[in-house]
């Protein structure tokens, strides 16, 4: 959640430093998702990521909305979280060679960054309903449910691909 | 998932890795929780936490239990993401100063460490039976479904907070 919590006295600004800080994460993916579609070897695998990454487009220009809605003004503060788990995924795509598992190491990753998201959005969608914020919450509900369907569909590709090893 | 990932080769190396992972982050989450419960001002909260800390030292024998079966040493690799998650945790714990801010940033990381673990247990309980483990698998699921339950109840005491506060 970045390094100015001093300046969180109310559930306000809470939310509002929460907010910055999914900003922050969602653009870090944007960052982060071409070489993990560009590292992915099955088909359905980097046509997932190719998805997801026009959908993380989305959810950057959703929470700009958020922002605007709520009367502040768009901006990240860093997320130690989200930038580990992002390290740990470009470390692992880079050094992995046998291409099976690769796919097994980028679909754990992604998973990883999915929840990290989910909780987050579930978080905020509860404190904007708090601040009587139905409106901002609403717009932060659809970015979770993609979040959840990416992270679904990940689970799905990961039990496809064992079972296709299996057979 | 640590800085050693140059060494894994095949799925086998991938599971191992995560196991010690997920291992590290267990005992981060052991000797990031007593400040969790002094902090928590909420009895529900406090409480939660510290039956939590008694689940998670539970984690971390079975964690070893998983070690010992698949016949490798129980050590730890470097977790950013989890460091990242805890540093976030401890920082918003030393200085938002109204308690109910405070409960509710706290509610907020803990259950960024329980998707941490959730997306984790889930990913080596698929590779442990892919690789013929279902032994190891089922003492995985054990504390799967002691994160998920842990995460459920932090989601109950939130509700719960917002519904007695608007009353």
């Amino acid at each position: 959640m970045g390094l100015f919590s001093k300046d969180i006295e109310t559930m306000n600004d809470l939310f509002v430093h929460t907010l910055r800080d999914i900003y922050y994460a969602e653009q870090q993916i944007v960052k982060a998702l071409p070489e993990m579609i560009e590292k992915a070897s099955n088909p359905q695998l980097k046509n997932a990521f190719k998805n997801h990454l026009e959908e993380t487009r989305g959810h950057v220009r959703r929470v700009e909305e958020v922002f605007r809605m709520h009367g502040v003004g768009a901006k990240g503060v860093d997320c130690p979280a989200i930038d580990g788990i992002i390290d740990e995924t470009e470390e692992i795509a880079g050094e992995v060679e046998d291409k099976q598992v690769l796919d097994a190491a980028l679909v754990a990753a992604a998973q990883a960054v999915e929840h990290y998201e989910i909780t987050r959005y579930g978080t905020l969608i509860a404190w904007a309903k708090e601040l009587g914020r139905s409106d901002c919450a609403s717009v932060l509900q659809q970015n979770l449910e993609e979040e959840k369907a990416a992270d679904k569909k990940l689970t799905d590709i990961a039990e496809t691909r064992v079972n296709q090893m299996a057979a």
